[in-house]
């Protein structure tokens, strides 16, 4: 038996987990300080444990009902299938996706709730202590998410692999599975993480005058509890799903080539496996090399391990590609071709990064404007702040349809003229290039969270003011991650769905409907667009809206602590907090919050399919991809800035901490927490599904929709 | 010889100018009040004048270049015309459009400033006395829009008709400058009204707690006259521009029908004026039965009369067809479904301002829950009023895509099976339907700032407390329509571009590219439509920062006035403040920043046609319109809920005046200055421009693109 290059994808991916799990002891055997830093480190685990096992449960039953409905319709409804094995099949392959999302963020989760007191810890010995406790529990997170990930696609795809058309719904399931799952954990852990944070911050800092924090403060755990559901878990989530959808997508435009070329075998629904392979070991590589000294820089360590990381990705895969290229019987040189969009789309992921720094970072006009305008006030901060939000959306959007374009135009003249499968194929291959160093990326960002926590613990159990400084050196190199991660993402889920949507024709071809295209001037298109713009905005509506009803309820209790617990304010010793009420308020109030939202955008995809037919869905995403894209730049961008013209004044410009402008800042960084934290990510996962949902279900809406029915259309 | 039934057109647009000047004369003939009165009229009307003259000076050079640009291009490059004739002609054109734009803004102007103090004095005989004056002050406005609107068009048209293909180019010349000048008006104007606004209420109502329209406060006058050249001059320009395009829209494709189909005249290009004829006698009746008894309500007497306006289209037209339609050659009672696709457009644009007015109403959800997070901060109040603002988008998206839809499937069998020519004209004619009553609901809204000024009057002159009690519940009236207004205006300007795609497409087809489609897959059609989502986003930044930077140079103003001018503070008798320098800065400030973002849309709109070729060109326009339509109608929505979120909170709900539920509203309603007055009602014209600009050069672009040139398109 000769070695199957297949193979490469599931080594790979265990390979990933093992490291992660390397990682992991590395963590375990770090100290986790004092009895005091332990118990607030507990507390946060336990917060955490608690939200996520009743997260679960309650998507557990949404879940069932969703895979109920899968096995019943899909791939034909039961009383028309032929082999009812097939309509049992999908429905555990969905429940297997939306497993391995749940395992990847809880894997994420349980490190980074361990590891914020032992970074804390470790910070007493210096910043190069510090450091890699930190970046090695976020990396737990991001080998989780790539190893589990592309594990759990081999393994259906493996399974299921022959005949290639049995293998397409049931990565498609695979994948929309996952998403399911992490549009839940993104929103609800959006929810928690903001209703905690902005009533935290209400009371605490503006009202009371105390710093963030402090332990007398009864929403400070639910606040860091927050950034584990949030940042960690649902991030994490987020990129799990779009990380499944870029691979699956270009596995669906390549078994497609398969089944419409003459002479093509299954390779290229496996070259996005091998592509994605390539990527696992250039992000373990880079995790592994990701250090700083003494006075290093660890934001400066971050970014050089996303350019190893990449440069790797760029070489491994060109070796791949020679050794393995003269087998795909393309054109001669034609692998190179494939090869060569897979890296504009990564190039182009990393210049989306960069552009996003810019308008986050304190030392560019976009933050120092905003920082000067609240001088003026609240109004001005917030108009300032907005508008460079606006102004930050034109690059990134350049930036993702240049890639497309020319990885469309790279591809082209691999089919015959005319034929533009090959072109629609070279998409999917960037938006996977974009997405290849997941593995790292998600390390950098898990990262922010940790170290933030850190400083939290490192506050609250008064360690020194030299190491609080250490960690907030460490903090602050995490929020400019986290910006480079954001751009990335947005990136990265726009050009995956713009190759779903690709993918959702080739389905429609497939199905009969050779000449399907989505003409703006057509109606029906026109309809489910203008509508498609429409569903982003409500859904960022309804979970804001959730947000702030969720942090009344919140500031409320926190008001009524600080009213009649005696000696709370004054900070008496011994004199604690009734921390498990706040946890309990954020807790059921993202469970309540984060059904509608989600709920509503798959309602509607069906409702447009179902009525309008395959031309108004096609519409529908593609108006939403135009409007998501556009609001979570804006969202993110403009939180993030809002965010970091605060610090720019806490830091002591403009006036400093506690003048007039900083408490407008502090406005403008409470109306940025939902934006970027909340809405904005969300709308990435939230696109995303409605592809898959309307992928999958293409093939019954061309069946059976009103239009056709009442002979409209 | 006969009475040619397309003379109706301009006859109808000089009854209309006729009305106008009677309303005129009866507003003249009004008593301005008292000296005091007099005085502050004066200085309004000065400054406005002063703006308007230095405004329109600066635009004549860019109107110049402009008009020279095009007759070097169009409609053939010179050295290659066969007739130079036709190369001056579209300039001739462009500049009487632009002509025509400018004169109806005058002299809705230059009503609205004389109109004031005259309302002030007539409420001290009454609400029923003052009403008329405010009203027809408007209605000035109202009918000239439409009255020069229709005659420039007629002239055009009458002077080109024949050969069609003639006709063509020179009624989108026309358009075009209207739209130019429109832009200019409408962004330059709303940066001039909020730098104002913004500023006389932070430093006034905020930092020194003096009441709004307090002749203490040095930007008061500034105010004032950005009332009248914002929201009159600005507004009327604005609706000028879309009233116009939506006729010419209607015009090229009717042109089209007639150079596609044999046996067809050049009937369908006269319907259009003929349906605008009857939209504007409806508007003349609707506006002569105004009227408020002594205990009446203005705002219902408002929605009354367009009702009245909307019912009356709905007949004439109804009988025009009647007695017409069998000489347009149609299949048999085919003329009623042109008529159908009009009235459908009106009534979505109906129910599009319906479902406005919720968002923004004192007694719904959306203002009452703004107004509730208010107690919480000013940053829940934002967040409250953003989300329902992006919750607001919605309904009208659907409206704009049923009208379209409907109108679509309406006049679809006119014409063989196949063929879509009937089908976008059908289109056209809702657009056209939903404006046709544009001469009324432009009366409406011009009536609000009359009134608010006329309020200013009184509050700056010491009229006594019940008078100013008239002028504030004509005042709030002013509100409701303007909200309704908006809702109009933003689904007009929707589906006109929709057409003005269509016509687009029509001229690439009469220029050798029959099959053009902007598949949403195709990548240059993606590549544009994503550039084309970030333009409105740059646009909006540009203008907002514009207003950020002005605002704070009137603020150190301000500033300096209450410090240095001994007395003024404290409101010593005599001592009065420098309003003409507050003036001044307004003026000089917004004359500056409204040239970039203009600019950079019409540049960037060329760029890709000559870069992209015709299907980036028609990709930017589609992913413009959506991003537009997302944007103005937050923002729109937005601003206006803020507005009376704050308002309901000074009528003494959730802590009433001076709380801090208050403060926080205040801050809100700031935002939501420029969300709505600046940015998002100038979208609109954005939008329409950069329609124009690329049916105007698309037979340029077809021939000399740089992809084409490079053969990779």
């Amino acid at each position: 038996m000769t070695f199957d290059p297949w193979l490469i994808a599931p080594i790979s991916a265990l390979v990933s987990i093992l490291v992660g799990l390397y990682f992991l002891r590395y963590i375990n055997k770090q100290d986790s300080g004092n009895e005091r830093m332990k118990e607030i480190s507990r507390l946060i685990k336990e917060g955490a444990a608690v939200f996520i096992r009743r997260e679960y449960t309650t998507l557990a039953i949404f879940l069932a009902v969703v895979a109920l409905l899968i096995g019943i319709f899909l791939p034909q409804p039961v009383w028309q299938s032929s082999n009812l094995l097939l309509n049992l099949e999908l429905p555990v392959v969905y429940l297997f996706g939306a497993f391995c999302s749940a395992l990847a963020g809880y894997l994420g989760l349980n490190v980074a709730t361990k590891a914020n007191a032992k970074v804390a810890n470790a910070a007493q010995g210096g910043l190069n202590k510090a450091f890699p406790v930190g970046f090695r529990g976020g990396a737990v997170m991001g080998l989780s998410v790539v190893g589990v990930g592309l594990l759990g696609i081999s393994i259906v795809f493996g399974l299921t692999g022959l005949p290639i058309e049995q293998a397409v719904p049931a990565v498609l399931a695979f994948s929309f599975g996952a998403s399911t799952l992490s549009l839940f954990a993104k929103a609800g852990g959006g929810i928690y993480t903001k209703t905690a944070d902005i009533s935290a911050d209400l009371v605490g800092k503006v009202e009371l005058g105390i710093p963030e924090d402090d332990p007398r403060n009864p929403a400070v755990i639910a606040d860091n509890v927050g950034d584990n559901v949030g940042d960690v878990a649902g991030m994490g989530a987020d990129l799990f799903d779009s990380y499944v959808a870029s691979v699956v997508a270009a596995m669906i435009l390549g078994a497609a080539l398969a089944l419409n070329l003459t002479g093509v075998g299954l390779i290229f629904a496996q070259i996005p496996l091998l592509f994605a392979a390539m990527g696992i070991f250039a992000a373990i590589v880079g995790a592994l090399s990701v250090r700083v000294g003494p006075k290093g820089n660890p934001g400066n360590a971050l970014n050089l391990g996303t350019y190893i990381t990449t440069s790797i990705f760029i070489v491994l895969t060109a070796i791949v590609t020679w050794q393995l290229g003269p087998s795909w019987n393309l054109p001669s040189g034609g692998e190179w071709r494939l090869w060569g969009a897979a890296v504009v789309g990564l190039i182009a992921g990393v210049i989306i990064g960069v552009t996003s720094d810019y308008f986050t970072s304190e030392d560019k006009a976009p933050v120092l404007k905003t920082a000067e305008a609240s001088k003026t006030g609240a109004a001005l901060n917030i108009i300032t702040g907005y508008s460079y939000g606006l102004r930050s959306v034109m690059l990134p959007l350049i930036g993702i349809a240049v890639a497309a374009a020319v990885a469309y135009e790279i591809c082209l003249p691999l089919a015959a003229a005319g034929d533009t499968s090959f072109a629609v194929y070279g998409i999917a291959l960037a938006a996977l290039g974009m997405l290849s160093i997941v593995g790292l990326t998600v390390s950098n960002d898990a990262y922010g969270p940790i170290v933030d926590n850190a400083k939290g613990v490192a506050e609250q159990s008064g360690l020194s003011e030299e190491v609080i400084a250490i960690t907030d050196e460490l903090d602050s190199a995490g929020n400019t991650a986290k910006a480079i991660t954001k751009g990335f993402a947005i990136g990265a889920a726009g050009l995956t769905v713009i190759a779903l949507l690709a993918a959702f024709q080739e389905i429609a071809r497939a199905n009969g409907i050779p000449n399907l295209t989505f003409d703006i001037m057509d109606p029906f298109v026109l309809l489910g667009a203008l509508i498609g713009v429409g569903v982003p905005a409500v859904f960022s509506a309804m979970v804001m809206l959730g947000v702030g009803r969720n942090a009344e309820r919140m500031i409320a209790e926190i008001r009524r602590q600080f009213r009649e617990i005696p000696g709370l304010k004054e900070g008496k010793p011994g004199v604690k907090p009734d921390y498990a009420k706040c946890v309990d308020i954020a807790t059921v109030g993202a469970l309540r919050e984060l059904m509608p939202a989600s709920i509503t955008a798959i309602v509607i995809t069906l409702i447009v399919g179902f009525v309008g037919g395959i031309k108004a869905l096609g519409g529908l995403l593609a108006g939403s991809i135009f409007s998501s894209l556009l609001l979570a730049l804006l969202m993110s961008n403009a939180g993030g800035l809002w965010d970091n013209a605060k610090k720019l004044i806490e830091s002591g410009k403009f006036g400093g901490k506690g003048s007039d402008a900083h408490k407008a800042a502090v406005v403008g960084d409470t109306v940025g927490d939902p934006f970027k934290d909340t809405a904005g990510p969300s709308l990435n996962t939230m696109i995303t599904v409605m592809s898959l949902i309307a992928t999958l279900f293409a093939t019954l809406i061309i069946k059976y929709n009103l239009l056709t029915y009442l002979k409209i259309q």
